[in-house]
Formats: C-alpha cells, sequence, structure tokens
C-alpha cells in the first residue's frame, strides 16, 4: 500500500512491525524473518523517515535496548491488518470464481 | 493476483489485455503501453500458458492478422477490473485515515 511518494508498507513491512511490537526487539524480529538485522535496521528506517514520524522507537544508549511501535506505528500497523482482510473479503467471491476456471482450464488442457 | 504457481495477473498484464480487446492488435497494444511487441508477445504467451487454455488468441496465417481476447480472457479481465474496484472501496477508509495521519505527521515534521 503506497501512501505518497515517500511512504509505503507492504507485508514483509507490516510482518516486521508486528515482530517488533510481539518480541520487543529489532534484532529478533529480524531473526525470525530470517533477515539480517542491517536489512531490519533499514527498513526501520525506511518506515520512520517515509512516514515523516517514527513508527518504531527503540530506546536509547549505544547497544539496543529494545524496541516498539509508537502509536503511530500501531495504527499504521493496525489499519493495514485491516486493509488486508477487507481485501480478501471483497475479492474472494471472483477469486475463487477465477481460480476454479483456471483449475478447469488446466485440466481440459 | 496470483491464482497458482503458474498463474498471475497485474496492472501489467490487465491493461495489455484490455488494450489488446479495444485495438484488436497486440502490436498497437504493446506501442499504447510503451512496450516493444517481443515485451508484450511474451506476456502474452505467459498469460496462455500459465492460464491453461487461451485468454488472449490471434489470427492465423504468418503476419499478425489481430488479436483479441477469448471467452476466458474476457472473463479474467472483467473479474479482475471487479477487484480492483472492490478492493478500492474496501480498503477506502482506512486508507484515507492512514493518508491523513501521514500528512499530519509530515507537516509536524
Amino acid at each position: 500500500m503506497t501512501l505518497s511518494d515517500t511512504f509505503y508498507v507492504g507485508p514483509g513491512r507490516a510482518d516486521l512491525m508486528e515482530l517488533i511490537a510481539e518480541t520487543g526487539s529489532i534484532s529478533e524480529a529480524a531473526r525470525r524473518m530470517g533477515m539480517s538485522y542491517k536489512r531490519a535496521w533499514g527498513l526501520v528506517q525506511a518506515l520512520n523517515d517515509g512516514f515523516g514520524a517514527p513508527l518504531v522507537e527503540t530506546a536509547r544508549g549505544g547497544k539496543e535496548q529494545g524496541a516498539s511501535l509508537t502509536e503511530a506505528g500501531r495504527e499504521v500497523l493496525e489499519r493495514y491488518r485491516g486493509m488486508q482482510e477487507a481485501t480478501r473479503k471483497a475479492i474472494a467471491r471472483d477469486f475463487e470464481a477465477l481460480q476454479a476456471l483456471h483449475i478447469d482450464m488446466s485440466i481440459r488442457k
């Protein structure tokens, strides 16, 4: 979902935010997603800079002390999940019809 | 929208199918999309092979004599457009709320 030239959230970014909220740690969230800390940190920066306000905040003091979502971060994540669910419901009938046609055609092939 | 491991339709493929239906020509559709004939032809092949039945058919006889959507092609395009519209409606409220928050945050920055 693209909000502007500077801000985008997709499934990967949403999962990262969710795991940061769950684990309280960027490095643990990165580990669970099978990505490097460097990549996760880059995504956090992209989220924070792109949105114009922090979505993820880290406790200060040299080494990472823990991370969490800000109020804006929680709202972005919650609305993104809501949009995913609303989309799934909205397309379910057409999706199933196309899938049936696709399978049907493949069998006839 | 991914139907299976072999079949995917996105905005570009949908636009190409729509322009083939409108113009009756793969080369004219390609021209209007600013892509090469070779690329458009490759996409048509991917659509036809991936779906398991032709979505786009071309008149036979050496040089391209014209192209059109098959019945399955029209159904795929129509349902894809329906899904796009349903998605737009389903996410409108959350999308606007996030955009307002995004703009608001950017101003405060």
